[in-house]
């Protein structure tokens, strides 16, 4: 039966629920009975849509896009196949998020949301819902980069930002969230729901097959527990045989996951915490970090953390091959170096770009 | 026969020949058989290389890109298909041009190209020469965005910026071509071999039908060429049946295309030249400009010019639809504007974003 259930107190909900958390302030996730029709997809276009069987709203809310290019590309000498996601609408993968949870929006009949994010998330949600006609505002931390917060302005989104760090940001939201529901990329299960279909095109695109490994940024995990979601679904469907190994990847400069995960102290606080290039994941106080944990310890994967230099090393080379990324997505191709050093011959590896390099460029 | 011949004395040259103008200085086309496979085309990928029995080469330097979304949107209250072309990897149409010229360049074993662009041309020829490790150097105006200038300078091209006019820039690049290969959006006819693809996508893409009328910026011209000649060789093989109606949109603060064709007198020289928003397509002597007209008229077309007040209004509006594009895109979909109040019931319209507005966002 599909339902939302609080992963704390186990209570559930119909999907028709408005809510985005549990009356115990749990976090919910999404019990859900996914299908796929693979003889129908031959005649379907190449947008998220092809696998409407395994998503949890009746429309989306859709600019047809989605099935980004797969493309082989050399990393520290070594073939990876690497997902296109910074060529989504607004310029990350976060549209495959949007378009479900914002569709899921329209069909409760909710008119305005809230949401929070450092840009990306932003971006899409502010994109879909003004293609969905919906009010939004999205709270962003004072010092987003000015390309980001005007594309957020653009769409019609207000704009609320807010001093101090990533934390602050979301402190406020969740504020505003107490009377208008919360579009939230990292608390609202839809999102991961819509993130899903990165794991179901890469499938189709290798042919249905899984990949070995799956290196994937880690801050929120918004797209890696997507695509936890979408192997396990596609697994339990019988669409492939065996889970892959997920790699996630943080910035050394801020890894509470990679410490945790590894069993490290947790970093001592800072009067001004460490920045990072990598700004789209530097969490904090990740949501779902302990789901995080899990579903890479379940995979039988691991997680890294790079360094600043290691990510300039990765933007750089990026570039120079024809892909222009911003340095978020870089850090996870750092992490893609670290990996294919220990890469067994035939072993087929998934990697992303995860966002444009036009997300940054107004910075310099 | 497939070969390369002078508009101006008719020499004809084999297309291996490594030039990119007559040896008389006349431009270029290309005589070429186009065919189509229809049957081919379920099997293969969302991408440029569908039409490849259409295409001057044998290979493209690929990114897996095209088959844009062409998307029912909504202008002045009429419902327009928009080929969603902003969301090609460098951020604009130009891509089409550049996997088809560079693959080009490729097979010719050229190792090093020049190119001038106020933009997005520069940005698609230094993304695909990154991508096929040839050495590129880019001529831009001065005067050139922030975030343009920093994608060119990532894909590794040399970048040349020119004092002045965008057309000091061209006669800078040109004394530049005298000793290296021209890899030029304007000059060179194996790009408007990859614009072409434009015309191929939306006819497949409604169905193998022509639409009525196609809107299309003209300031080079550079996809309304590529446009006719691809709607000419669908015509050809019989994929449709008729040419569509094509409507070139200038802005008319530099608009000699559409003075030229409505038999307006030219412009007076001004001391410092008329701004526009729409920048790409600000060009005073665009060199294939007798083509362009006789392309529109040829169809039965017209040619528009917009004010600043109409570009920055459908600015706005395909922004809070949900579509950020850059202000020259925005030119075309208020060229559009116009043409709706003239649109027969049922007449199927074709329009195009150009450009990603995270292209313009620097600038703010």
């Amino acid at each position: 039966m599909n339902q939302l259930v609080c992963t704390t107190c186990r209570s559930t909900y119909p999907l028709t629920e408005p809510i985005w958390r549990c009356a115990c302030g749990g976090l919910l996730d999404l019990q859900f009975e996914a299908a796929i029709d693979r003889a129908a997809l031959a005649t379907r276009k190449p947008t998220l849509w092809r696998y409407r069987e395994a998503l949890p709203v009746r429309e989306l809310v859709s600019l047809d896009q989605g099935y980004t290019p797969l493309l082989e590309i050399e990393v520290a000498g070594r073939s990876v196949w690497i997902k296109q996601d910074q060529l989504f609408s607004t310029g990350s993968y976060k549209d495959r998020g949007a378009a479900v949870l914002i569709g899921h929006v329209q069909a409760l009949g909710v008119r305005q949301v809230v949401e929070d994010s450092s840009g990306n998330a932003g971006c899409a949600i502010a994109c879909y819902c003004a293609r969905a006609g919906i009010d939004c505002t999205v709270y962003v931390p004072a010092s987003t980069s000015p390309a980001k917060v005007a594309q957020i302005e653009a769409y019609g989104a207000t704009l609320c930002r807010v001093p101090g760090t990533r934390q602050d940001t979301a402190d406020a939201v969740l504020a505003a969230a107490e009377t208008t529901y919360y579009a939230s990329h990292s608390w609202n299960p839809f999102f991961f729901h819509g993130t899903k279909t990165f794991a179901y095109e890469v499938v189709e695109q290798l042919g249905w097959r899984a990949p070995d490994t799956v290196v994937l940024p880690a801050g929120n995990g918004t797209l890696l527990l997507g695509a936890a979601i979408g192997f396990r679904e596609l697994l339990a469907v019988g669409a492939i045989e065996r889970l892959p190994r997920l790699v996630a990847v943080q910035a050394g400069r801020c890894a509470p996951l990679y410490r945790a995960f590894h069993g490290l102290p947790e970093a001592a606080p800072e009067p001004a915490p460490a920045t990072t290039v990598a700004a789209g994941i530097a969490i904090p106080k990740p949501v779902r970090g302990p789901q995080i944990l899990d579903a890479v310890r379940e995979s039988g994967g691991t997680i890294l953390a790079v360094s600043e230099q290691e990510i300039a090393r990765a933007l750089q080379t990026t570039h120079r091959q024809g892909f222009f990324i911003e340095p978020t997505s870089a850090a996870t191709i750092a992490g893609v170096a670290q990996v294919v050093w220990d890469a067994a011959a035939g072993e087929v590896m998934v990697s992303v770009y995860t966002g444009h390099g036009l997300k940054a460029a107004g910075k310099h």
